[in-house]
Parts: structure tokens; C-alpha cells; sequence
């Protein structure tokens, strides 16, 4: 199981009663921030997850509304006793933004290891989910996010046997990948197991426009978490001109993705009341929710029933 | 007069509930901004006072909890319009230090002119105040600021006869420094006038040990604002390795000043309930507040029966 809080859900400038939008994904005793507005150490706080165990932060792209709150956080994740090295990634020029925000924050009693995004496409490891990231449409270059958790496929007698596998090495390849037999024979953990089940995925789009290459990177997530800058389709020559997007806009790409809920975020300052606007986009679809600030929840495997 | 709101209360990181210390000095319809840590831009809006008008902006040393929200409040002022220059002063550093911070802020509707302070004491003309500066002892170059507002004497008919100034200048020589006569003659003010009336003074000192040549600094003040990191005398030790103050130091110094009156901020975290703690300060300097946020008042002329 992963836990999702996000953070905040404002866009351009935090305001009082609603952060910046940012992101903490927390698996397995490890957290991942994604942004760190102004003011994102603020609403950690209270969401009470602590800050020593942040691993890596991932960066969208280097508009201050998405990092600004960078080097105090380093600063205050330092004064948690932090001393083993974190990550931060994040577009080219990482390495630039983070050594000028770090004129106030020179030391810290751990390491930072930058890793700037090269490529349109990336993936990698980070703190034991598979991570993608796609690059986006936005004014400067912007990076979406996917986080996954795969799941092995089910024990399966019928495979163990066609395999001649002996009765007692199928424990151990359930949990492990391979196993040597004590006469030397290998067996990896498919010959025993069923084909993999449905696991876990999170996606996080923000800054865009809607992009072909969306729905396809967030297919099937149980999260998709979508700015929105506003609701009202009269804003969209404003909202496209900045590069954002309108909740329909995102609804759109959550029913094309086939994804399970989405939440919306990043809402313009201008938008007062983005729950009393979602109406349009649930019904382009309808498990969209109008996120407020620390909304979270957990994100489990499926009960094997439901399972692919 | 002036009005003075003092926005943020703590020190070292922003907390649910305590901003960042930061002052507003209003006067003249011309803002000037002290020190600009995570989230000052929150509580300057919930302040009120707008930002388009703060002309100024005062640092006074290089740690985060000082400086770390300037980029956002750059931005913020920009999207309030203003197309004004505006000013930055602080120590020594301050190019390289906003240089770095404007990585993410790199395009503002206006010019920023920086001012690097290079000599342990200042003054300067800045909004129409008369501002001075100290460097204090702390881990870094860090100044306290004054700000004056000076007032002239009052009308002293018996001088204006003794100048034999001409009935008909005796009203424009209240206002001008200098007025010349229609056959060529000089009156300047000082001709008119008595001796010149208490001002308006306000002193902010922070982060710093008690140091000997803050009392002359803030001499007669009508309100120091004084940061306290604890109140608890057995953490002088920690506090002193720090460089930084207890209550009872600061309200050493307001008494040593002959001030008005005492505000207390830059409370550490671990502070909770800092107007609790008060007592004992009090007992030294009667007229100490522990300021909480957005703590503010109006500074007016004293009435003439009370003027020096």
C-alpha cells in the first residue's frame, strides 16, 4: 500500500487557507515530496508525517510556485536529524535553481544528490516505486509524474507442479525472485506464481495543458491527481495562454486514461469555492473530486477478486 | 506618524500558527518591508495593508528564516502592479544572495535596486524616514534598524520677532525650510521655530546577543521591537551559543534605551506559549509585550504638553 497527502491545492501564490500545491507519497517507511511551494513545510507539519524521512523530493518544473519552499524544507528536514542523503530531481538546470535557492541554506548535515531529467521520457527507482515521468506542456520545461507499485501474480499450484518444482522451495519463491536448489538446479518465482496482478498507480499532472501523451501515461491509475486552474469555460483563452487547464480539461484526460478517481488541484487564487464548481467535469467524469488541502488517503492492492 | 505591524513572531522555521518575524513600517502611503522569511506574504495579506506600496525592503542578515519568502514576495508585489523600482538594502552579500534567490524569479514588472550596507553603522533616507543601521553580534552580519521621524519645534512668535521676520513669511517658514524675501532676503525655518519636538522613533534588533552599543541605538525609542528566544533563564547557554537573546536580555536593553515600550518576537520554536513567560521581563523593563503575529499600533506625535 502507498499514502498520498496532498499537501496544498493553490496555484501562483500561497494563500491563507491554502497552500501551494505539492505532494507527499509515503511507502514502506520512505516519503517522496513532489514540489515544495512556499510554505509546504507549514502544511507537512500539519499533516504530521514528519519530515526525517523524506527521501526525495521530485521536482515539476522551476516556477517558484512549485519550489520556493525549497530551502527551508531542506533546512527544517536537516533539523530533524536527517544525515543520510537525499535525492531531488527534476528538469535540466536542477543543479542551477537548487545552488542559487541554496545561497540561504549552504549547509545541511546530509548529502543532496541531483539528478536532472534529460530526456522527454524517464523512469526509475525511487525509494522502492517505479517512478515515470513525461514531459508536459507548460511555459517552461515541466515534467508529470507516475508512481507504481507492481504486484506479483498469485501462487499457483498448477505452475509449481508443471514445473517439477519440489514442494519445499515453494515458500521461498513467493517471496523471492530465484532460488538455487541444493543440487544446483534454478528456479526463478514465475515458475510457481499466476501473471501479475493489478497493481498500484498514482499519477500527478501539473503545470499543462491537456497533451496526447497523458492518457496513455496515466492509463488505469487509482489516482490521477489534474491541475485545474478554473472551472468556468469563459476562463479558457486565460487558462490556455498560461499553459493551464480547466477541470473539464482535466476530466477529459481522467476518463481517456480510464483512470479510477481524480483529484483536481492547483487552482487560480481568483477561484474561491472549487468544490462548488465541479459539476461539469463530473459529468464528463464522475469520480472527480475538488481536492482540498491534505486530502490523502491510502491507495491498497485490490482484494484478489478484483484483480486482473 | 507611522503605523507598525509586526507579522511574523518566530524564529528558525515557520510553524502552523507563528509566522516568520517580519515588520511592516507604513508611513506617507510608502511601505517599508523588514526581513521576508516563508510566508511572510501570508500574513502580509491577511494584514491587509496591500503590496503594491512597499518601496522598500530591509534585510537584515542572510538566514533563512529572514530572507527565504523574498522571491514569492517579489512575484506577489509584481502581480499587484507595480511597476515602481523598488529598493533592497542589507549587508554585504545581498547581490549574491538575491541573485541566487531571483533564479526562480527572474522577471519582475520592475527594477530592483540593491543597496549593500558596508560599515558597522548607516543612515540613509529611505520612504521619507530617516533609517539607521548597527551591526549587531550574531553568527552571521546581521543589523538592527532605527526608524526616525523627526519634528520640527513650534511656532515661537517671540523668535520670529527677534529675527524680525516680516509678519507675511511667517506662515510659509512653519512649512519651508527657507523662504527668500521680495528685496532678496534669507529666512530659513529655524528663525520661526522653537527647539525641535521629540520625533517619532522605532527600533527593530534582531538577531543578535545584547551588545554595548545598542542602548544609544535605541535611545528614547517609542517602541523596540526586541527578539527573545527563550524565556527560561537556564537556557542562556544555549541561547548565547546561538547568539541569540532571553526575554530578560532584551528587556535589559529597553531599560538601558529608555524606551517606550518593549515588544517581544523571534521566538524559538520549542516556545509555546511566550506571553505566559513574560513575567519575569517585565519585572526588569514594566513596559514589555510578548508580541504575538500581526501584533500592531499607530505612532503618533506625542501631544505638544507632553513634548521635550
Amino acid at each position: 500500500m502507498i499514502d498520498v497527502a496532498l499537501l496544498g491545492t493553490g496555484g501562483m501564490m500561497p494563500l491563507p487557507g491554502r497552500w501551494l500545491t505539492s505532494l507527499l507519497v509515503r511507502f514502506n517507511g520512505s516519503m517522496i515530496l513532489v514540489d515544495c511551494g512556499e510554505g509546504t513545510q507549514i502544511t507537512a507539519k500539519l499533516m504530521g508525517w514528519g519530515f526525517k524521512n523524506i527521501d526525495a523530493v521530485l521536482i515539476t518544473h522551476f516556477h517558484a510556485d512549485h519550489i520556493s519552499g525549497l530551502p527551508g524544507m531542506l533546512l527544517t528536514i536537516g533539523n530533524s536529524d536527517r544525515t543520510e542523503p537525499l535525492r531531488i530531481i527534476g528538469p535540466r538546470g536542477l543543479r542551477n535553481v537548487v545552488a542559487g535557492l541554496r545561497t540561504i541554506a549552504p549547509e545541511l548535515p546530509y548529502d543532496v544528490i541531483l539528478e536532472e531529467i534529460e530526456t522527454d521520457e524517464w523512469e526509475g527507482d525511487v525509494c522502492g516505486l517505479k517512478v515515470g515521468a513525461i514531459r508536459l506542456n507548460h511555459r517552461v520545461c515541466c515534467y508529470g509524474y507516475s508512481f507504481s507499485l507492481p504486484r506479483k501474480g498469485r501462487f499457483s499450484r498448477e505452475n509449481a507442479v508443471a514445473h517439477d518444482i519440489p514442494l519445499k522451495y515453494w515458500s521461498a519463491l513467493q517471496k523471492e525472485d530465484r532460488v538455487v536448489s541444493e543440487d544446483g538446479r534454478v528456479f526463478t518465482s514465475d515458475m510457481v506464481l499466476g501473471k501479475e496482478r493489478k497493481g498500484i498507480k498514482l499519477c500527478y499532472i501539473t503545470d499543462t495543458r491537456p497533451k496526447d501523451n497523458i492518457p496513455a501515461f496515466i492509463k488505469g491509475a487509482d489516482l490521477f491527481i489534474c491541475e485545474g486552474m478554473y472551472a468556468d469555460k469563459e476562463k479558457l483563452e486565460k487558462v490556455a495562454e498560461k499553459k493551464h487547464m480547466l477541470f473539464s480539461e482535466a476530466a477529459e484526460l481522467a476518463k481517456a486514461g480510464d483512470v479510477r478517481e481524480l483529484w483536481l488541484t492547483h487552482y487560480s487564487p481568483a477561484l474561491v469555492n472549487p468544490k462548488a464548481e465541479v459539476g461539469a467535469a463530473k459529468d464528463i467524469f464522475p469520480n472527480t473530486k475538488a481536492a482540498s488541502d491534505r486530502y490523502n488517503r491510502t491507495i491498497n492492492f485490490e482484494d484478489d477478486e478484483g484483480a486482473v
